[in-house]
């Protein structure tokens, strides 16, 4: 596809995107030249007149255009193949277990608003902005080519499709399958409900980080808050705890998180409930319950600047209690996936909750999102996920 | 030791300290009630006269208290031997091979000033402030008990220390031995040099880190500024890599570097060179040479916050030339040693510097010290080590 119209930045607000930030705001934009229609691919200009980018343009998103691409390269199959292979190869190098993957992380892998998972066989597509979408066939296309899959699944019943002028939809895009498929997390295998799970079906933004839990769940007693479908859980369990208590809000979850414990041998020592997470950490804080692990991995409490403030608070409340259930040398496991909760933010208030609580904490390990979650230095935006594991004197 | 005087603190000057930092400064203090000498036990107390904790005094430094511990508990034999049992505890559950490691990191496991290396049966201790000096010969006592290593070697030979009102010197503890040894790293072996080598001849605290190599070493060519005694490098070509360039400053780090390339059967992929990295960089990219992965792992450019910009220049600099000399899609692993260099400013500072080349580049990963150097949030001294992994394409 060829651009259709230059888009010019206006005077001062150019240092962002020539940075490596991927988005342009429609606020920056000085003027555009030439016709376009929603989704086509459009060149970036500074004031100067200096090329910036090219990428694709949505009038209706307050993201004006997504850049593609830094180069004055044809936006056709071949560069959409250059940058999946590019991908595929990033998850082969840095991972163990690259079968069970995100293979495409949007922005992270210059190709915004593209979401695709691998789980083995099957893959998962998500496309969430306009211009992206457009180009749908083709990135199935080469897929099927490049992974040979055994079927792909679209997940785009996302309500942010529609901000772009999209329908939200499901279903399959090859093959016809059962969807409630196997995926394998550090060797561990879980079961991933592709159609009516969270998201694509399964987070595996936290794979390395689970791994943590070998060097302290011999013998443990585990205490996991939101434990969603019970990847924490089932890893605690496999790797020597002596019994862990889970629960989340959701019983879909619950229902699933059963099955993983029962499918990994570990359903003996693991108990699983429906509850709210914030109800249960008071009550075992009155009855003076301890942990030697509590971990604490919450939804995101925000999805905007504007709430931080009151996430903030929610997030200081679970850690002082999460906190006050650590038994003396035993280890809490917080985490944040909101990222407008700042790293350096988030530990503040958790080193504010352990001054509150009068316990001594040290830091042992401060960790992000998985390798096949990337960052761009550039866009804050793609580094979201904050996992801190404290040992609490 | 009993506590000889309570220091009062001034009101508003607590919460530091209540949050868990282990210094108390002279400005902070407001009342000193009994007679003490320097090195002594003392109690601390808040303007409310809340006990804070226990630590030893040095009216000599700026630094007048250094806790020990929260709890009103008798500094003894005792004491000490919980303290270091519990680091030794710590590493062997961290870490792959506890026989090397670093024992004892000071602050971070309660013990101010104190710095014990485990090199095998050998053990390097430091004690860098008269009140931790007062207990060496009890430390070292307890040392022997726990780990009977076959030698205990002091290398107080360190500056500070006559800030304290301490003498320098270095010499054995126990036994006689030679002083070029073997550790390992990642289950390499390395010589240190206890006698005359860096610090305590020997820097564990990018062992993780140099393992990340093992990702990406396979056929590189490699440029590793400021190598010191080659462990990046050796890990490098153990690793598969192609042909490793090694650059430092100090010859006796070079010489050492070379033997630790034949120790590990890789001196014919190695080339080290007594250099001046910024010439060579600058060489390097004025000769438009290109490498697959550069590292750059300078010593502390800043160890003030006054010279901070200076450092700053210094970083974007070297980042900038080392950025340079990246092959599209190879990496840059670029490391701040300096507490003052923040992790935030650290990594602006190398996106300044990509967007100055006109590359894009892309986290894969940022990580701090090694596990046997804990950190204390309450205490941001104790987070001294950046190591960044950038792709850059």
């Amino acid at each position: 596809m060829e651009p259709t119209s230059n888009v010019y930045i206006r005077k001062g607000a150019q240092h962002r995107v020539e940075s490596g930030h991927p988005w342009l705001y429609q606020t920056e934009v000085d003027k555009i030249e030439g016709d376009f229609s929603p989704g086509d691919i459009v060149d970036v200009y500074n004031h100067r007149r200096r090329f910036v980018g090219r990428g694709y343009i949505n009038p209706r998103s307050q993201i004006l255009v997504r850049f593609l691409t830094r180069e004055q390269e044809p936006i056709d199959r071949a560069f959409f193949k250059r940058r999946i292979e590019a991908a595929w190869q990033y998850r082969q190098r840095f991972l163990d277990e690259p079968e069970y993957c995100r293979l495409i992380f949007g922005e992270a892998d210059f190709l915004p608003a593209l979401i695709v998972d691998k789980f083995g066989d099957y893959l998962v597509v998500q496309t969430l902005a306009l211009g992206i979408d457009r180009f749908k066939e083709t990135i199935v296309d080469i897929l099927d080519e490049l992974l040979c899959p055994a079927g792909i699944y679209e997940r785009n019943d996302v309500p942010v499709r529609e901000l772009e002028g999209l329908d939200q939809r499901k279903g399959y895009l090859k093959g016809q399958f059962p969807t409630l498929i196997q995926v394998r997390e550090n060797g561990l295998p879980f079961y991933a409900d592709i159609e009516n799970g969270q998201k694509t079906g399964f987070f595996y933004d936290q794979r390395e980080n689970r791994r943590f839990l070998r060097h302290i769940a011999g013998g443990a007693e585990v205490l996991d808050c939101f434990c969603h479908t019970g990847s924490f859980a089932v890893h605690a369990a496999v790797y020597g705890a002596k019994r862990v208590q889970a629960i989340d809000i959701s019983d879909l979850a619950i229902e699933l998180a059963r099955k993983n414990a029962a499918l990994n041998g570990v359903a003996d020592r693991c108990s699983f409930e429906v509850a709210n997470a914030f109800d249960v950490l008071r009550e075992l804080s009155d009855e003076r319950r301890q942990f030697d692990i509590v971990i604490l991995d919450p939804p995101a409490f925000t999805k905007s600047r504007g709430t931080i403030e009151s996430a903030a608070r929610g997030y200081k409340e679970i850690n002082l209690r999460g906190l006050k259930l650590v038994r003396p040398g035993g280890f809490l496991i917080t985490c944040s996936c909101s990222y407008h909760m700042d790293r350096e933010l988030f530990k503040a208030i958790v080193v504010d909750a352990a001054r509150d609580t009068r316990r001594t904490i040290r830091e042992v390990e401060y960790r992000t999102q998985a390798k096949d979650h990337p960052i761009l230095p550039a866009a804050p935006e793609t580094h979201y996920l904050k996992f801190l594991v404290l040992q609490v004197l």
